[in-house]
C-alpha cells in the first residue's frame, strides 16, 4: 500500500528496541515530512557511529581509535580500575567527578540462563590487565542486580590476593540500573566503597 | 564524555517525535551494538524514503514517481474522490477494500490557530481536478475533529453545486460499547439513526 521504501522504513524503524509497528510507522511519516537535511543528518549519525566508533584495545570503553580518551589521559591514575558492565555505564560515574582511575568494560554482565558466560565477557582481558602490575585496586562497578552481584563475585574470586577488590557502597536502590542513577548518588556510592 | 559520533547520533535521534534524551541515548546504544548491516540498512531505507518517495502529482498521495500506484491503476473509477487529510489516511480506508475510487491528499486539515489557512492545503488543486469534469462524487474524509470538519466544511462550500458531496458516518465505532461511548459520537450516532 505504501510505496515500497516506506514500507522498508517502517521495517528497519520497527526492529529498534521499543518501537512497534505504530511507532514506526509514526517516525517513518516523519521522516517522510522532515527536511531533507534533518534526514540526511540522521542517516549520516547512524552510519557514522558504526564506521568510526569501535571499542577500546585497552578497556573496551567506546573510542574513535585504538585507544578510548579515558586511556589516553595521562593524568588518569593507573593504579585503580573501575570494572562496569556496559560503555554506558562510564557517563554517570565520569559525572560524578570522584574517580580519577581507568575503567574496563565487560560488556555485560554473567547471566548463565541467557547464555552469558565469563568468555563472553572481557574478564580475561582484566585479568591480563591485572596481571601486568601497577594496579592496586579494582572497583567493581557492575549493577547492584543479580546477574551484576554474580559477576562481581566471579571476578573478585578470580583476583582475590592480587589486588584491592571494593564494591560501589550500596545507598543505589537493589534492583536499579547504574546507567539511571543520579549523580549524588552515586558519587557517595564511589566513596563509600568497601572491601569484598 | 561519549566519543562525537555517538553524542551526534544521539542528538539527530533525539530530533524525532516522542523521543526523549534517554530513550534517544538508548536507540544509540543499541544502534552500537546492532550488526553493521542493521544500522547501514536502516541508514539507507531513510536516505532512500527522502531520495526515491515523493508526492503523486495528481492527488499528492506518496508515490515513487509521478504517479502514485492508485492514481496509476486503471481499474479504479475516475467519478469518485476521497478527500483525505493525509498519506497515512489513505492506507486504513484502502484496507477497507470497500473503496474503488481515487484520492486527494490535502496534506493537513484548516487551522487557523496553527496559521494552516486554505493555501496551505492542496484545496485549489481538487477544485481544478473536479473543474476538469468526469467526477461526480467527492467523499469528505477529513478526521471527525474540528480542524477537519472545519476543512470538510470549507471544501463543500467550494464545490457544492459541481459534485456530489459526502461525508463518512459519525457513529458509533464497531465492537463498541454503548456504556463508554463518548457523548459527541453517540449523539452522532442518534442524529445519523436509520431504519433496518
Amino acid at each position: 500500500m505504501h510505496p515500497a521504501p516506506v514500507d522498508r522504513l517502517i521495517v528497519e524503524l520497527g526492529k529498534l528496541p521499543g518501537i512497534g509497528r505504530r511507532t514506526a510507522q509514526r517516525l517513518a511519516f516523519h521522516i517522510l515530512r522532515s527536511d531533507d537535511e534533518d534526514a540526511f543528518a540522521l542517516a549520516a549519525a547512524i552510519r557514522e557511529v558504526k564506521e568510526q566508533v569501535g571499542l577500546c584495545e585497552t578497556c573496551f570503553n567506546l573510542a574513535e581509535g585504538p585507544q578510548c580518551v579515558i586511556c589516553a589521559d595521562p593524568r588518569r591514575s593507573q593504579e585503580v580500575i573501575c570494572v562496569v558492565e556496559e560503555p554506558q555505564d562510564v557517563i554517570p560515574i565520569e559525572r560524578t567527578g570522584e574517580f580519577r582511575g581507568l575503567y574496563h568494560v565487560l560488556g555485560g554482565a554473567l547471566s548463565p540462563i541467557d547464555g552469558i558466560d565469563p568468555d563472553d565477557l572481557k574478564i580475561e582481558e582484566l585479568v591480563a590487565r591485572v596481571g601486568r602490575g601497577g594496579v592496586s585496586e579494582i572497583v567493581l562497578a557492575t549493577n547492584p542486580t543479580t546477574t551484576g552481584e554474580a559477576t562481581a563475585h566471579h571476578i573478585a574470586d578470580r583476583l582475590r590476593g592480587q589486588v584491592t577488590l571494593t564494591r560501589l557502597a550500596s545507598g543505589l536502590p537493589v534492583g536499579a540500573d547504574l546507567e539511571h542513577a543520579d549523580e549524588v548518588t552515586l558519587g557517595r556510592a564511589l566513596a563509600g566503597r568497601r572491601s569484598v
